[in-house]
């Protein structure tokens, strides 16, 4: 049983959210911090967060805030939620308030733009005096929100750090394995969303289950190539946070990223796609960010470099799928 | 280009006869044989495979017998395409008419009961004076017809020819890689319908994408330990015949043993599921034959124990399920 130790959830996403309902019912004091005030008062008012977790009652005791500083006084655990865009930012934002007996847990997926930072290096750049971890793995937010069984990882350099947070996080229809491969989770979790648009493509082509299996195999095969090149490791590429996370993102309509790829396949441009999804497709930018550490690394990414093209260069969807599934030679 | 090689196939399940469609349309003389001289006239007729494949056109050319010397004379390929019970008597019957320039294909996954055999050791049995391929991946039935584009594996211990096999069987929509882990190969196809089982009852009682896709992840790991230890390598279980078969068939609905784990997880019994679905279910007795080798290699498989205590024993589903999320140890 977790001792309900207090933890913070910044940013009100729907993974933030989902996670602050689970925990605040599994006996722990959760506050979300939301950067504006009025969405903080719409959640206070009317007990949902109806911009992005619409349906999900939010619990009792749950609070809401706006300032950084009551936010994570006192918390044990803060998780940090925001596009990984925000990350860098937001992490200076706090760091004045944090100090070394806090744990930070990154659930933000994707590299930082130009820097090409993985995000726990970002965060322990700006606030060096916590330790980080990460939490990943096969987890819309929409199915933990309803408790749905849901397996995931929680990465820390620190095994005691991540078995702290396992301890805390854990209940029965929600498990949690530790793991210091955090090189190997974050790779995992950022390049699945550059598979998941691919599947998407394929399907908004109106392709097959067999053509995005074919993807994803593939796929998970050139992150890995990457992933253990940057000095992760093979298993983890196998485990819940490389395929586990990949096969969620690219089979399920919960995904952003995926649906964002069937816009793409439907003739859609990338400015129309956005548009419609309105809310962040991490995976356009992280596509441009393994392009280049692809050839930084000097590895061969072929599905990687194909949706480049079809995104930035304004190749032919429909060319691009049908190079992929002939372009590899001969023997597997 | 196809060299317009004679190509028959054994059986007229919806798998033999999409592959025998594709094969006809792409320049190959092709022969389908039935059992049944009803099946024969029905197709002959209507140029339809009503039972099993229905909507497709079967092309000009293609042509049906129930005889089974006319069928494989002259062919220089043999599909063999029957359910994984009929194997051995079906490799037997064809033996006297089959000659060493013949190499016959297999389609079939699972494992022979009771002798827990490899198909492909079974008819290397019965017809040892063939060369015996297989070919497995993502690939369904429905979606090769319609020239969805797909990617699979044609293996074989000899592989010049897998090699002539494949230059044979490619085109544009369907591509093929060579590989020389029959064992591999053959264990993946088979068990990953175990995990389709587990991934069907996950979704019939309930659960979401989280959980199915922790499931799988898991599955394959499950699959490998087995595989690995019977001779079979680790990069085939990663690769279209492990992962990308194990993807395609635990989520797509033109699954049947997918199905029918949705079936159990609604609560029906084996018999009533088994006489809905009204095709073979492979997996089901695979379930036994995996339970079985699981305990001679001493390997651990909680996902297969699992599913043959529910089918078997008479176990809950839903607690099989809670169960198996709660089992695992906590480094991953």
């Amino acid at each position: 049983m977790a001792t309900v130790k207090k933890v913070a959830v910044i940013g009100s996403g729907s993974w933030g959210t989902a996670l602050a309902v689970m925990l605040q019912k599994h006996g722990h004091d959760v506050v979300i911090w939301s950067r504006r005030q009025d969405a903080v008062e719409q959640m206070e008012k009317e007990r949902e967060n109806k911009e992005y977790l619409p349906g999900v009652l939010l619990p009792e005791g749950l609070s809401f805030t706006a300032e950084r500083e009551k936010a994570v006084k006192d918390a044990e655990i803060i998780i940090l939620s925001v596009p990984s865009k925000a990350v860098r930012q937001t992490a200076i934002d706090f760091s004045p308030y944090l100090n070394s007996n806090q744990v930070l847990v990154n659930v933000a997926k994707g590299l930082e733009e130009i820097s090409l930072k993985r995000l726990s290096q970002v965060i322990q750049e700006c606030a060096p005096q916590c330790q980080v971890c990460v939490l990943s793995g096969p987890s819309h937010a929409e199915e933990v929100a309803r408790e749905i069984p849901t397996t995931c990882l929680i990465a820390s350099e620190n095994a005691e750090t991540a078995k702290m947070v396992q301890e805390e996080f854990m209940n029965p229809r929600f498990r949690l394995y530790t793991n210091t491969d955090m090189v190997g989770v974050e790779m995992g979790a950022a390049l699945k969303n550059v598979m998941a648009l691919a599947a998407g493509i394929s399907d908004g082509l109106g392709f097959g289950d067999n053509t995005k299996a074919a993807i994803m195999t593939r796929g998970i095969a050139e992150m890995s190539r990457l992933g253990i090149e940057m000095g992760g490791k093979l298993e983890t590429f196998a485990g819940l946070s490389g395929i586990g996370d990949l096969i969620v993102t690219c089979t399920s309509m919960h995904s952003r990223n995926r649906r964002a790829g069937i816009l793409l396949g439907k003739g859609k441009s990338l400015a129309e796609t956005l548009a419609e999804i309105k809310m962040v497709v991490e995976g356009v930018n992280t596509v441009q960010a393994a392009y280049t550490l692809a050839k930084e690394h000097n590895v061969e990414m072929p599905i990687t470099n194909a949706i480049y093209e079809v995104l930035f260069q304004g190749k032919n969807a429909e060319q691009a799928v049908l190079d992929l599934m002939s372009r590899h030679g001969k023997a597997e």
